[in-house]
């Protein structure tokens, strides 16, 4: 950890940071949780930054883990949970991995930040900045939902909006960053977002009494949290904390974007990029993700597999799960309820089972979906 | 707690609830709650509902206290800190009130609920009504953020939007309740509102080590959260947590609707209806509240005072504070900011004096506000 890294420079792959597990079970016990506070800092042994001084919070982690019976009554479980990331600072799962990220560049001293984003990466990227103290410049498709865009003027970042994708934004960071002495915190393309990230799987098992459940739907983008929670379940066996047990990891995609939906269902590593991405769940909307090999190989060990749904389902979802229960998901959260069904229906996941989805931010962050 | 009430019925003025604190302080302690959850139902002895399983919950209240030395060293202030409500379920304060409240309702059977209200109050009853399998009925004046309009709507709610403020919402509630079978959970007017409010005293003084703050600034519309404050203040002294002293309560309102402001320069004890009543900060709109002379009898007894705050200038510390802190507060929190800066500049509050700022709720709920 000491000079700030992108990716590989040998393989040009991401970064893991790894820690001497054996040291960190020394004071970090489920035990010792019992009376830490409630940010995702509790995990303080397994995550980076090397003073506390240099940690960047508003309050993330620690969301609800929400058991909803009226909705799984709707599929014939009993033990349906929602994991509840609207809950954090910026109102999504985000938080967490830039909380990481802006921790690290801290410590290192950088003094600009640059990113693109789907749309909620960017809010937190700003309000993290913003607390610390360093620029944030962002990059956004023009079409990204409006209260993204806001919420990074009003938290003082520098916001273009690109008309493309955010490979597009992607591409002009990585041609201007050397130029303007930007630090790019493109997720996995820094080691330490995806620290941030891991929390949703130490978090999983605390919740659940450090019994996993049986399956995670989650949506999936970038893949940063599917790929945070697998190395977490890694970390805690190791610790001794869990057996050899994991969850069936379900990637759940929209139709108008599902690069890792259809790599999956035709057997490869490696994901093409999706031609003409579209869908109004703008966190989804990720053609190409570095992570792509990683996601894969974490579904298939893990026994899970992939959904992709369409737009028309995911939003009539929102309304069916914020009437069931009162939360008001994002499109992409709701998405996994949508995929639900149909892995009940086909009896993949069985009513008998215990299953978590993540909800991974606010819906009232995409008025655009819901404008009558 | 036998039967559903409303106001007194003899002095038409509000209930409280009164507990055997004698009893409470034997379990409740505050080396008790270092092991508790983190919602406001750790404070379980000083809350209604008699059983558990009536409980309410989306994993509401312990939000984050974060200490804002960057805006704090504008004001030449080291103590400042903002409790950001923005991270409750719902995005706002308003949770605490109806996890309270809709508890109730499901202990007592009650199936139709009624509100009336400027905005995140709605919000948080669709919510939490949904969430109890009961119907919530709305008003809502028509120029309310279309963000609360559309949470309402995607959480199953029954909305009527009213050409007028949040007291015709209320008429409106009262005129049709009886024929509709609905009860009335308006502000003050049930008293269980006001429990679930009164945790933000609580958690005040948890948060800060059991030693309140000299100063706290609340953005005040129907002023629960100020009585519900004072009321935890004098439940605790009585259970031995905090001796006699208070912090001195500040009252912020918008220079467009300021009735409380007003009484209390006047030196009065009831607040006259505040004439032609208009503010962007939706929820600081309410021209009339019931419970206007326990919020000016607390704010003497107190010691504190009244701010009044242009919109311009709400609107410019929306990004005055986001920008230094990467908290995007709604425009009645950042009225706190603005207000403090008056109050610092006729040192009112001194530099070295602790203060906290309540953040009701998220800045991204008011989109209207910002748009360019």
């Amino acid at each position: 950890m000491g000079v700030p890294q992108n990716l590989c420079t040998s393989c040009g792959k991401p970064l893991f940071a790894r820690y001497d597990l054996k040291e960190a079970a020394r004071t970090l016990t489920p035990q010792s949780l019992t009376t830490r506070g409630k940010s995702l800092w509790r995990y303080r042994e397994v995550l980076p930054v090397r003073k506390d001084e240099d940690i960047v919070t508003l309050g993330e982690g620690w969301t609800p883990m929400l058991h909803v019976p009226r909705l799984g009554a709707k599929l014939g479980m009993e033990r349906l949970y929602i994991k509840d990331e609207s809950q954090n600072p910026t109102q999504s799962f985000k938080a967490r991995g830039m909380t990481g990220a802006v921790s690290m560049a801290k410590q290192y001293g950088l003094k600009k930040l640059a990113v693109p984003s789907a749309g909620n990466a960017a809010g937190a990227l700003a309000a993290y900045a913003a607390r610390a103290g360093i620029e944030a410049h962002i990059f956004m498709p023009a079409d990204t939902p409006q209260a993204n865009i806001i919420e990074c003027r009003e938290t003082g970042a520098h916001v273009t909006l690109i008309n493309g994708l955010i490979t597009d934004c992607g591409m002009e960071v990585a041609k201007r960053k050397a130029a303007e002495g930007w630090f790019d915190v493109s997720t996995l393309k820094e080691p330490f977002r995806v620290e941030g990230k891991k929390t949703l799987g130490y978090e999983l098992a605390e919740q659940l009494d450090w019994k996993l459940p049986d399956a995670v739907l989650y949506p999936t983008g970038g893949g940063t949290g599917l790929i945070g929670m697998w190395k977490a379940f890694d970390e805690m066996q190791q610790m001794g904390w869990i057996g050899s047990e994991r969850p069936r990891l379900y990637t759940i995609q929209a139709s108008g974007c599902a690069p890792i939906v259809r790599a999956f269902e035709e057997g490869k590593r490696f994901a093409d990029e999706f031609p003409n991405a579209a869908t109004k769940a703008s966190g989804l909307r990720v053609p190409k993700a570095i992570g792509d090999f990683l996601m894969l190989d974490a579904l298939r060990a893990s026994g899970g597999g992939v959904v992709a749904v369409p737009d028309e389902e995911m939003i009539q979802a929102v309304r069916e799960l914020g009437s069931a229960e009162g939360i008001f998901a994002a499109p992409e959260g709701a998405a996994c309820y949508a995929a639900l069904k149909h892995l009940r229906a086909q009896n993949v996941i069985r009513a008998d089972e215990q299953a978590v989805i993540f909800n991974t931010g606010a819906g009232v962050k995409y008025l655009e979906c819901f404008h009558d």
